[in-house]
């Protein structure tokens, strides 16, 4: 093999260039799609591209679909790679499962965004569950991952599933008070149409549509990036959330810096230890089998997330004492 | 901010070009370092590059230092990066304390590689330790560390360090046999100069010069990469090694994939459980307090590091079987 960033593009032919909504700029330089954003200044990860399977605007944002040489099909948004078929397992499962096993049976469940459908694969496994509502603000995401990622919007096909096209803040303040197990807040990075998912009126909103001794489980960024914004959501997440508040991580590798976090809070109510998950979804044979076997989340690495570097560790337990 | 890959260099005039001896190019593109090999076909992951510092050819490898934008300055071997100064930690917090906060007082360490002197500086916080061997291939990498990277080759300055410049291979053949407690091994990737070091003539010497129930850590590749080289590599670890052997990973953003593995073998002899660290030094008090303090491993992330997304376990498992 003999490439260089700007070498020959193995027959592809993008060169798009698309500006985001931070206001920085994504190039698709021949052969190769590059990620580049204010979030993480001064680095970037590139991915090789076979070809340019979907680009389009949506009412909110620039949404593009690639083929890469080496990740699978390649969801990105606003510049920011979302999902890629090779490492989107790791997400989709400790997104879903680090709350939904640590809860006894949960019924009714709440995704915010995940327009993708992969969380809604995952909270499909649990057979407890009754209902699932799905709020995503745009319906570019949605039919586009129906069409280029059948294996993850494969979540929609699931009878229990309601999708809601619509402002996920608006839907959960119009949410019945303690009405859902749980709610999953899949949303993209706080800057763009996320904004206010990582704002304190939104984890109100949480808070009270969840019943007592209920879960939230929202992504929390990177704790080698983003310290300061995790700092701010552990500490508005420890003043709303009466229950348990914890913070947990895993690998990504198409995710900046390599990992993403999690933010898990319970509401006042039954005690969840989410560190010590109750509800196995590993050994059960009764789970819905319509889908693939896991890949990534086992008991073992669901605890595991939870243990922070000690840089992290001094941070977030100093803002996840009770008050 | 504004940027692109191809964009403005903030006044960085580096433009270097530097092939490995992978026969891959990476590329030093005005204003951003790329790391581009086909140990990671497809994708690559670039720096934003203040200044150059140092370029030069030794005997073995290409050597570069320069000054990035928002990780310090970094380490680069024939193309790929070695080390920066931002996350530098994880790695030789984890490969040094995994093996040595499981096994009581080790005495005497042997680390092969390593030229930064970042491990000896982990090594070194252990008061249990009397003598401590290196044996690093290439001088310009101990010099270039030195000079660059003072923090991290401080290592040097411990009165127990003895460094050793030649072949590891060879040092280890000649040690007398069952005289260490730990062997740690800081390797490049097994293209270029490390190759032999995953090897199994290689293992066979390192069990040798271990005492019973001594320990090796070895660098050993990423689980979102290279699953059939550490597939390889565990399998040689269970024939070769009479006690336990054990797989852990760690975050280090800087490397592909964000992920790197370490191999953890202990000769038959005293039962060493790597998993539940029975030597803590994040607790103690009396250890070398010239050094800054641990920034990343603890009691509980050494544990933690052993549980693996279950693509990984079901490999590794099916080849730690003991025979």
């Amino acid at each position: 093999m003999n490439t260089s960033v700007d070498g020959d593009a193995n027959g592809s032919t993008a060169t798009a260039v698309v500006a985001n909504g931070g206001g920085s700029i994504s190039s698709v330089i021949p052969g190769w799609f590059s990620e580049i954003s204010p979030m993480w200044p001064g680095e970037a990860h590139s991915l090789k591209v076979e070809k340019i399977l979907f680009q389009g605007k949506s009412k909110y944002q620039d949404v593009m679909v690639f083929q890469s040489a080496t990740y699978g099909k390649v969801l990105v948004l606003d510049g920011v790679i979302q999902l890629t078929e090779r490492d989107e397992c790791a997400y989709q499962e400790m997104i879903s499962h680090l709350p939904l096993c640590s809860i006894p049976n949960p019924k009714k469940v709440l995704v915010i965004g995940g327009g993708d459908g992969g969380v809604l694969r995952e909270v499909n496994r649990h057979s407890s569950v009754e209902h699932v509502d799905i709020c995503e603000i745009d319906q570019m995401v949605v039919d586009v991952s129906k069409e280029y990622f059948p294996d993850v919007a494969v979540g929609y096909e699931d009878p229990r599933v309601t999708l809601h096209v619509g402002d996920g803040v608006a839907f959960l303040k119009a949410a019945q008070a303690g009405s859902y197990d749980a709610v999953i807040v899949d949303s993209s990075d706080p800057i763009g149409p996320a904004q206010e998912l990582f704002e304190k009126p939104f984890f109100e909103s949480v808070a009270k549509a969840l019943r007592p001794g209920g879960v939230m489980c929202t992504q929390a960024e990177s704790i080698w990036l983003h310290m300061d914004i995790i700092e701010g959501i552990v500490g508005n997440c420890r003043q709303i959330f009466g229950g348990s508040v914890n913070y947990a991580w895993t690998t990504v590798p198409t995710y900046p810096s390599g990992v993403i976090g999690f933010m898990l809070c319970s509401t006042e109510g039954p005690d969840v230890d989410f560190k010590n998950p109750i509800n196995p979804i590993d050994e059960k044979e009764d789970h819905n089998t319509s889908t693939v076997p896991l890949k990534f989340y086992n008991r073992e690495i669901h605890a595991a997330a939870f243990c922070l570097p000690s840089f992290a560790k001094k941070v977030i337990e100093s803002k996840t004492e009770k008050l």
